[in-house]
Order: structure tokens, then C-alpha cells, then sequence
């Protein structure tokens, strides 16, 4: 059975194309800065975001982790959304890596107000960390795939600036964020220190990452990422993927966010499920089940059953990802089955409660 | 002008009978284990609180950043209170001396309860820290002076234990609450791992501090003492005050905490102050005063020229701290300048609200 | 002009065949223990070494500072020889990364005996960070190529065992060692707790290491992992290079070592070039140059320019690597630019002595 | 009996007057700035060595640790004595606390040269640790007490500022060097960015030490020195100690370096000991025993027997240390006790040589 797997966009596996650009990829001893096509994906990275250098990395988290620690290091405090990866899905890195402190600052969707940040910082004083870094995601994952507006971005990151603070962006779904609001790279990022970004989420690739930068920074991220283990050998491999996914998978992000926006149409049309179309601007969606028809790993090992993978993301809540694996064709596979098993569920779950009543 | 301090009990000089016994303290180089007043000390804590040994430290900040160390590595997460001390006012030392990551939870008034904790429990998963400790702070200082009633407090450190959190109990007021709950030390901590308490604030001395626990942990925060720079030489001097405090300082409390009450009782019959003096338990109290009136600075500022202090602690908040250096006398003194003080505050804010007005 | 690159194993770019290999490996996500080849990797060279677990990381650096952790943390010390790769070339990561001391040893070529280790032993105090872990480097880097004969090698970590340490081995080039001396990797390591292997060293791959050890030690490297940025999610195309390298790469380091004894008795035979044949075991060969001649730098640039890279090792010591991109013919023409170049650099410094003299 | 205690000058017990000046000196709550006595101390140290700032701390390992981190963080190096304090007998802190490697030197007597220096230095890559400082140490300790001459030192502190290195300068027993050369602590640290001194050794105080440097690195280290644990309260009794120190048991210095003289001329005359008075520079002798005559264990244990006590400190060898609490009569009856028991040692190992003989 064909599986259709909407649990993350890190599910992709490498087309016989990308596969070709992979092995076709001139490599030399990048440790040694001899491998071309890492420094030319460098560079290009570099170009496009209007800043001075970029570096390598194998995964999101090494490049946000080198990130931070550009401008932060032990005794340091960042200010970072409550539900923002770097502070809740990376291990505990921040402190465990760099002697970091997160303090977390509300917001709706993942996007921070000036106001949500003013309203948790602290006196300058000893007894607290030094604030020193405001950290941002675009798109938001945990805040349902939201895209900043450019005005709402740049306002954010000019308070950090005037606060003399410096930004971090993690944009492991950047190329979604710009394909959905329209912007350029460059554009958004004008005011930020340093950026992440991922290749091996929605851009397809199997692995890899960059950091992009001042020359000053991403010097101090090339020592760093030897720290973490991340300098590594012929990664042109690698760089080769992830040169093609620049040149042919930005632009068809928007064929995921329109799957994404078709899957959120036929929850919301299905009694028992909540889901708000008019929120889904990325690839990402979330919706809820009523807890009378049963619980979101009920629902999620009905479908999966059916080869129709999602993922369980709270009491209540399932998170549905769309990518470059999941076909138009295929979303309208997984909403029927989904609709379904959530019939089914509801109808096993009607006995119990007749005899709760009885 | 004599001043009366109520911003802290940490205020506090010592008396002529401490410095008596401080001078009179047999010592030796403790570096070697062979200072005999704080072995002395060490012996003592320790059975008063039914634990197999204690550990002499210069600071509450350094015994509860060796008690959380003596659980917790880098990578490791711990649950505390999001007013918790040790997460919010030791400078960010978890994250940068040790790497540990601490998950902020609810609580009234300072005082998780198991329900609190799970709200924030995540999945056991590389993306997360490892959950290791549960803080628990009695008496709670951001929480207005609590005191945890010993079925509520063994509750938490219950619920911990049974998911296998190890607990290290902030004391650093732990005297506080037994006397104002009437608990003993060892009653209380029966379930406890480490404790940290401080000899600084409530109990009159200079300074100087005690982690207590089984051997093996303070074996291990022997050692890391050391690295924090705290392994002393002729240290018996300042354990000299803190076997006297032990001695004289810790029945005298309830005046502390009735000094307290009464400024409570004063403040609440206070216009346009509001304070309930039914949750002041200890020796700490948070009052707020009504915006239209002015600020807390503006108000501290203007008792301070007659001398009293106390220490604003919010954008309405003031709070007041009673100690050994405060008699009731003070008291009453105090809640008079206040109140005089407030009335002008008053007067002196009206011509701006009739402009408005007009 | 081809290059003979003789400066590092590192230095090979994959075979046709491998890269075969990669695009047919099947792949999945392995974050989520989801890809079928990093699997299968971690079950092959676990059984291969007789250890209960491997786990998959992208560079040598990464797994021996994630075998290190395992058994050592902040306040602890290892102890190492005194040019070992752990201590020297990992950018001071085990102090950066972890709180470790390296206490350095000597013995010679890279092998420390039980009285090499012993002498450096300090008290057990609170003065001395608590010694924790032996490593040892088979064969060793800056040792000269040097493979641990069995029985020194399980006297070494037979002591280590005895005094209560626990043992990582840095076998970067450890299939050269086997193949040198014609032991198993079970064999060896026995007695050992972990060990580090590199696949893009002497097997040919672009990228790649393990780290193998017991259930316990690996699950704690694979959180550590995470917090290093080296949880990945395809890998299974870098885990299909080293399952390749593990059929095919291993038998044919004999003829790297057999090249590596042919450069080693061409250079023995140069006057003014010093090197003792007899010491070269393995891929690696240390000569030195007089320095009347000239320097290092000087003769490896000379050849350079003639297609020839050697590495420049010390004041007056050039370092040779043979390995598979490097055939016997290459070998020849390297010895042939060698000894041309050298002579040529011997008449240039002439007449600068002459000068001298007059 | 009375303890005639050779082992360190850490053993001295605060004088009467001493004690009087801790009991008399005014106190406020330090963690805020108000202690006058603990600020008094500041200004004074600051001014005597002609820097901007200084700050108390409570041991010399914290005033170390806190200067190191000045100039170093986590991935960077600082260049030290193979015997120096900071490197060997902090409990690994560097590491531990700041992920600081140290680079151990060379050098007589605990003193490198630029040529020493220079013998260890690395080239600047990723490989390695950034090198950032240099440690000297003065008088040294595990150096026998040698006292820096001016010029040496400057050379060594000039060496490291032309490479673009910082310098610290561990001046546990930096006033003995002092009064033993003849240099005031403001010529010799003129070129050296921060010092930390001492009061609990040669100054005669129970505890207590001092950072000196620049506003800049003071306020770095004030920041720190809270992570330390080492933000205290009414810490003026303690600085009470260290005005009176610097008020009359600087000069004084000089009877414990002539009792010093007096004991190495002493133990140079007694067969089967080894000492050169002539290297005995400041309070601290290191001498040998003959190993056929016993170990340094058994003759410590011996004198110990008879009140006069004693550190091993090698296999062979054993430290004295004067100090104010040992008299020119103490000594005398020291060297008396110490003959008498290398006699009987001697006396008791013959028996033994004889059955081996025969």
C-alpha cells in the first residue's frame, strides 16, 4: 500500500533528478575548503540574502544553534515565542551548548509584538541574564504555518534593534513564507543578524542547512561548527542537492500551500472536526477533533491503517503537513479517508456512551 | 535620619551577641575539612533536617546552584515555578554554569501543584530536555511570603517522586514557614532531596548558606564547590554566626511575620492601596497602589527622603519585607510615613487628572 | 595536470561504485528511526565489534566528543596522549563542549603504556578534576601510523579498567590497524567501552562515522547527538557509502600500506631526507628534511607546483598519507618529483651558503 | 601540644586586631553596592595597582576563574606553566565552568619565557582553540616560591600583548614577590589586564581575594561573579580583614621569607636532604629525601607526631611554607624535630638495607 505521509515535510525523499545533481556534483575536502560546490552554494546563499557570507551546515539545528551563539554565550538570554523550535524542539541545546537562558514571550500564531517582548523583559541587573538576542521564526511551525506580514516582521525586528538587540531568524520554512507573502529573501531580512535555513524540509533535500550572515559572524560560526562535529569532508554531495532544490523547488512550494488550503477545506466541512481555511498560508495546518468522538492517536492510527500518516500534536489536535511527496490527487485521497474513519470513530464511540447513559 | 529597610531581609547587620560569636568561633582551614565550626554546623543541619550530611556555602545562589547540580547535567530539565527563584534571579546560572534548561510552570501564589506540572510535562523525546528535578521555594518569595501547608507541599514533592523527578527544596526562607505553619525542618523535607537554606536573610547573619542531602549528593556538590570558587579557608567565622542564629534567630520570626501582618492591616486601610492582609503568612507582602495616584517608584521614592525604604517591584507593586532590624515600633512608624506620603502623592496627581478632565 | 593528493585519506571523492550505492540505498526518515539503511548500518557494525549498539553521526569529531560524554562530564578529566585528536585537533571541544580536562600523557608513537598513564595520575582532592575516562587512537594520527600491537593495546586499556576509567578509542583509521595487524575489530576492543569509526578516512566515503558501545552509552549519545545539530533526516545516501566502503574498502588498505612502505623506502634513500621504513605500518609516513636544505614549506611547494601535495607537519617533518585515490604508479611518480624537486632545492640553498661564508 | 603548622600560609588564624577590624568595620548589603567597608577595599586595591577597578571575592580560585572568563569563553585557550594554580589545582574549572582549554608551558621554576611560549603555540585553524591568554603566575608555587624579576616579567607579559594574547596574572602570593624584589604590584602589572590577589595566604586573612583590571572586565566579571554564587551580603566584615591585612602584614612579609632562608639553610645541612637555600626567594621551600632513607609520607608523619607539620608533595618531595602564624623560634624548633626524625627514619630503614645486603 502507497503510503500518503503528511506528518512533516521532512519526509521527503530525493527525486531521480535531485539524485542526479547529487552525484554529478564536483566534490573536494570542504575541512580544507576545497569542495566547489559547498562554496558555491555559499555563495549563491549569500547573494540571495543580500549578506556577506553563509555557511554549511548538515541540519536546522546546528545552524540555529551556531546561530545564537554568534551573539550569545553562557549567562546570556534570548527572547524567542513560546512555542519557537530553537527554545522547545532542540534538545534543550541553548543551554546545554552555549549556557543559554530562553525566555519565552507570547504572541498569536508564533509572532511576537513588540508589546509581547516589552512585557517580559527586566531591569538590568545582576541578577538576570543579559538579554541579547530576539529570535524568529517565519513560517511559524508551531504557530499553524503562519507567514509574517514584512511590515509585522520588520516592526518586530526594528524594536529588537532600537533595544540594542540583535535578530535571529530561523527560517527552516523561509521559502514557504516568502512563495506565500511574496517577498524576497533580501527583502525580509535586511534588518537581521544572522539566518537559518533548511533544505530538507519543504525544498526536498535529504539533509542540510545554512547560516547566512555578516563575515564577522559566520566566522565565528565556522569555528563553532567544528565544535559541533559539523565540519565535514566532500559535502558537495550534499550542497549539490541542495543547489538544484534552489533552482526547482522554491516557486512549487505553492502547489504544497494550495494542498495544504484544499485539505483544510474538506476538514472544515467535516462534523466533529475544527479547522479554520482562512488560516492555512503555508504548508502546515492544524485542526481539532471533538473529544466526544475520540482522541487524535485514535483518529491518526485509523488513517495511518489506511497508509495515511499524520501527526498527533496535543490533547486534541492533529497537525497535517503537506510537500513536495504529496500530490493534489493524494490530498484528496487522505481527506476521504480521513472523513472516513473519523465516521467510523464516531460510530464506535456511540456505544459507549449509550451505555455511560444507560 | 535612622532608617527603616523593608526592602529585604537580606538587610539585616549583625547583632552585638553574632559578633560575639563569630569572634569566639574556633577555626581552622576548612579547604582541609578541618575547621571545627563549620564541621560543626555541617552535623548539625544536617540531623535537624534527618539528612545523612550539609555542605557550608557562601550563598543561597551557590547552594541551590549545587543542589540543582547535584541532579541535573547539561542537557537536563527541571520544573519550577515561573516566579521561581533559581529560574528567574540567580542570573541565569542553570543555563550558563550548568546547561540545564528550566520549564517554567503555573501555581498560585508560588505553589505548583501536581496539575500544574503536567500541564507542562512534553513527551520523553530527543527534541526535549530530559525532565531530571522538581524546585519547590518555601517560603515563596515572589509568591508574597506562602508557606506551603505540609499536605500540599508533600503532595508535589509526592507526584515528583512517583515520576521520577528527583526534588531540591529553595529554603532560603524555609525557617519562615515552619515557624508560621508550625512544621519542623525534617517534617517537611522527609521526601525532599536537597535543601538549600540561607543563614542571610530571615536568621540575621552576614552571609553564608547550606545545601543538605544524602551523601552521595553532597559528595558530588562537594566537588563542584570547588569549581565554583567556594571552597574557603577560615570559614568557621561566618558558620560561628550561623550556629547562633540557629540558636536565637529562628523562634523570633513570628515578630517578623506579626510585623508584617500589621503593616498589612495598615496598608489595607489605605485608600487607593490594596493589600489582603488574610494571605500574609511570613515576613514578605506585595501591595499595589492605584495608577491615578502615581507610580511605585514615585511613592518609594518619596518615603525614602524620610527614611523608609521599600522596594518597587512592579508596575503597581511594592513590596515590604520585615526583619530583625525592624521593630514594631518601626513598623507603625513606617505605615504612618506611607500613609502620609500617599495622601500628598495624591494631592499632587489631582491638578494633572482635572486637566484632563478639562 | 592530475594532482597526487598524498596530504590525507581525507582527501578520496567516492568511486562510480559508490556513488551506485548511495542513489540505491533506500531512505526514510531517520530522526524518526525511519530510514532502513542508517539502520542497518547501526546493526551491522555493532554486530561487527560485538557491542550491543551503534549510532550513525556525520564526522569523527562528532562521535568521539559524543563517546567522550558518555562517560565524562563537567569537572571531569580523560586521560590522552599527548598528541592525540581527541586533545589536539578538535577545536578544544572537549572543555567547549562538555567541561572536560585533557590530561596529556606520553609513550611513544601515540601509545601510552600503564607507566605513561600512572605518571600523570594526580590525588584524589577537590583540587583535581575527577579522572574519568583512558583514550586511546588506533592506528595512531601523529604517532606516525603506528598500530597497536593486540597485546599493548589490552594491557593499556586492561589498566584503565583496573584503576576504575573507563576506555573510548578513537579509531578513525582503526581498519588499517586491523588490517596492518591482522586482529578483528571484536578482538580489540573487548575491553573497550567505545569507539569511534570513520568512513571517510581509509574506506573512501564522502562523510560519515559511528559510534558503538553499549545499549546504555549509545541511547546517551543519541540524545547527546541531537544537542550537537547531528540528527539527520535521509541519511541513508551517506549510510549507503559506508555500507559499501564496509564490503569493498577494507581488504585494499593493504595496498595503501604497501604504497605507503614504497614512498617510505624511496624518501630512505634520498640524502638529506631522514625516514625509517621499518616504523611504517600503516597509510601514514613522517620524514624529516635537513634543514640546511630548506624547509618543510619550501619542498611541498616545490612538488605542489609539479602536481605532488604533501602536508607540512612541523619545523622541520612532512606528513604522507597514501589511500585509494592514490594508486602504486602514483606513488612511483611522486617519489620520482620528490627527489627531483628536492634536489633542486638543495643546489638554490647553495650559493646562499656561499654568500654566507664570503 | 602546640601545632607548629609548615603546610601553607591558608592555616593562619585571624590576629586579635584582626578580629577587632572585622567586628569594627561598617557593613551594608553588597549585592546592592552598599557596603562601605567592601567598597573602600575596591577603590583602595584598584588604586594600589593602578587600574581602574577591582572586586571582591570570596577565594582566589573565584577571583582565577572570574578573570579568566574575562578574556576567554567556551572554544578558546589560554596559555599556562605546566605547574600553574589555574590549570592544575582549580578542580578543572576552566573547562567545567568557561569551556576554556589550557595550554600547558614550560619554563624554570614555574616561570615560561616567550621562547617557552612560542615552543607550544599552534597555527591558527579550526582544529585548534583559539588562543586568547596567557597566565603568569607570581611568586609561583609549585615553583618554589620564585619571585618574577621585573624585566622577565614584563618580557613574558610584552611577548604575549605583541601576539595579541591578554594577560592575567594569578597573584595569590603576589605581595611576597613584591617585598622580595623589591617592586611595587603597580610597576610589575602595568602590561597584565587583570590580577587576582590573595588575602587568606601570606595577608593573614580568613578568607577573601580581589580582581583588579579595567571598568570594562570588572563589570564583565561583577556580572559573573553572581553565576559564581559569589554576590554576597554583608561581606564588609570580611573586606575589614583585608584593609587591616594591607595595612601592616605586607611588610611583615619578609620575616616569613627570612624564616624560609632560615629553614632551607637548616635542612641543606642535613644529610639525606636536598635543598638549595640559595633558590629560596620568598615564604615556600620545596627540599628531597633521600629515598633509601624513606618516603615523604613517613617523615611527614613522623614530624607530624612531634607538632611540627609538613606537605608532601612528590615522590621525593616535601613543601615548607612560612607564615605569620610560625615564628623565627618555631622554625628553630621545626629543623630540630626534623633532624631528629630523619635520623630515626634513617636508623629504622638500616635494619632493612642490611637483611638485603646480607
Amino acid at each position: 500500500m502507497p503510503v500518503i505521509d503528511l506528518r512533516s515535510d521532512t519526509k521527503t525523499r530525493p527525486t531521480p533528478e535531485m539524485y542526479q545533481a547529487m552525484v554529478e556534483a564536483p566534490v573536494g575536502d570542504d575541512m580544507d575548503g576545497e569542495d566547489p560546490t559547498v562554496n558555491r552554494l555559499q555563495e549563491r546563499v549569500a547573494e540571495m540574502f543580500g549578506k556577506e557570507a553563509a555557511l554549511f551546515g548538515v541540519s536546522g539545528t546546528m545552524t540555529n544553534q551556531l546561530g545564537i551563539r554568534c551573539h550569545c554565550g553562557p549567562g546570556d538570554e534570548l527572547l524567542i515565542h513560546r512555542t519557537g523550535h530553537i527554545a522547545n524542539y532542540e534538545g534543550g541545546a541553548p543551554a546545554a551548548m552555549s549556557g543559554i537562558t530562553c525566555r519565552l514571550v507570547g504572541g498569536e500564531r508564533g509572532m511576537p509584538t513588540p508589546e509581547d517582548f516589552e512585557a517580559e523583559l527586566h531591569p538590568e541587573a545582576q541578577h538576570y541574564p543579559r538579554t541579547r538576542l530576539v529570535c524568529l521564526e517565519n513560517s511559524t511551525n508551531m504557530g499553524g504555518g503562519a507567514a509574517w506580514p514584512i511590515d509585522r516582521f520588520r516592526e518586530a525586528a526594528g524594536w529588537a534593534r532600537e533595544r540594542g538587540f540583535r535578530v535571529h531568524l530561523d527560517g527552516a520554512r523561509l521559502f514557504n513564507a516568502c512563495v506565500a507573502r511574496g517577498y524576497t529573501p533580501a527583502d525580509l531580512t535586511a534588518e537581521v543578524d544572522t539566518i537559518s535555513i533548511c533544505f530538507s524540509k519543504g525544498l526536498g533535500c535529504p539533509m542540510g542547512s545554512m547560516l547566512i550572515g555578516s563575515a564577522d559572524d559566520i566566522c565565528k560560526a565556522f569555528r563553532a561548527r567544528k565544535l559541533f562535529g559539523g565540519a565535514l569532508r566532500q559535502s558537495g554531495i550534499i550542497a549539490g542537492a541542495a543547489l538544484f532544490a534552489l533552482d526547482h523547488h522554491i516557486d512549487r512550494l505553492s502547489e504544497d500551500h494550495a494542498n495544504a488550503r484544499l485539505m483544510a477545506d474538506q476538514i472544515a466541512a467535516m462534523p466533529g472536526l475544527r479547522c479554520d481555511p482562512a488560516t492555512v498560508e503555508t504548508n502546515i495546518l492544524f485542526f481539532e477533533l471533538d473529544s466526544e468522538i475520540g482522541t487524535p492517536q485514535q483518529l491518526a492510527t485509523a488513517v495511518r491503517e489506511r497508509g495515511v500518516v499524520m501527526m498527533p500534536a496535543g490533547p486534541r489536535t492533529i497537525r497535517v503537513c503537506t510537500h513536495l511527496d504529496v500530490t493534489r490527487d493524494d490530498i484528496k485521497q487522505a481527506a476521504g479517508v480521513l472523513g472516513e474513519e473519523l465516521e467510523n470513530l464516531r460510530q464506535s464511540a456511540k456505544p459507549v456512551s449509550l451505555v455511560r447513559q444507560g
